[in-house]
């Protein structure tokens, strides 16, 4: 267990407590008090740790987040059901207005949801609260964001669908949660410099004036 | 008090716990027990409210943001400094790899960042965790994210720019925070639609055989 703890940066007693806690698969047992362990304990620990400290996950949840992983019978059914893990129940009914402007934005894209699926209610509460922000959300930035994630999906699942279902259905899970904070950084740093961008070329014309 | 509790939604003791912590400002006393509040009390607690609920900050996080909205001299520095906020510091160092070729997504992009910008630390762990647990994050994906983003940044920034200085600087706090639920909800939808159009298409392959 001192090799596993050093191959995954881990101390001794929270492995320990991950395999109490079910989390992680029991080694293989060599006398009385030592087992013995493999690379797939070493993966697994990665990957709980990439959930809780990347994707900064209660443990609750990662413990649902891998019980979708073991589980997944493909890489299909593990994108759904890994996304209705993830969708943290709304507070508040979403408004009606802000439910009617989310159908009409699936309709726009040709994009369609189950009744019962929780993205529906989210993306409508997530407008609801900018809207009593006075932040408005209009159509234009909707179908941008709508036109961005449609090059982006494209991408990422055509990776997914390549593999074998287990490695994929591994993948969707762990790449819908820690590819975000790769694409909220990048989205960061993109509106830094545009930002910067604006604010020179303003001054530049100030200057010229 | 009790106007107030029922124009935001909150509670009169969630209320009197902000005024105590100083997130919310003091109403106008009127008489010995009574205070006087207003729309800028209903705006901060909406605002208080949607950072907790919608953006799911801790209320120390919370308060640190606020503090950058109050004091944000002008959008631009908005936008930076309330990133700087919002970024959770690092447990690990990243690999020296991965910040090469954040260097590198940064060089093909024209966009710089300053030496200590947390973001550049941020996105290179976030590779590091993708590869360690064997999932590489290609350059294609890389640029297909730094190509999504810069549509996405050029539509954001122009709305704020637009505005007054005081209500861009709030603005931009918000909307960097506020929006990601809403970018990410539209990322999953067009996931899951890209997955079923995918599969869908193949079992079509399969019957025609």
């Amino acid at each position: 267990m001192a090799e596993l703890a050093a191959r995954t940066d881990l101390s001794v007693p929270t492995i320990k407590y991950y395999l109490r806690e079910g989390l992680l698969h029991p080694g293989q047992a060599v006398g009385a008090t030592r087992s013995s362990y493999d690379d797939s304990h070493v993966r697994r620990l990665r990957l709980i740790r990439a959930l809780t400290d990347v994707a900064h996950l209660r443990l609750d949840t990662a413990r649902a987040v891998l019980a979708e992983v073991d589980n997944a019978a493909n890489w299909h059914d593990a994108v759904g059901s890994a996304h209705r893990r993830l969708v943290a129940p709304v507070e508040q009914p979403p408004s009606d207005d802000s439910l009617a402007r989310v159908q009409a934005l699936l309709d726009r894209n040709g994009w369609t949801l189950l009744p019962d699926n929780p993205l529906r209610e989210n993306l409508a509460r997530a407008l609801d609260a900018l809207s009593e922000l006075g932040q408005l959300v209009d159509d234009e930035l909707l179908d941008t964001y709508a036109a961005a994630m449609k090059s982006v999906a494209r991408v990422e699942i055509r990776g997914i669908a390549q593999e074998d279902p287990e490695t994929a259905a591994q993948h969707a899970v762990i790449g819908t949660l820690l590819l975000e904070p790769v694409l909220l950084s990048i989205r960061r740093i993109a509106q830094q410099n545009t930002a910067r961008a604006l604010m020179d070329g303003r001054a530049a014309r100030t200057a010229r004036g």
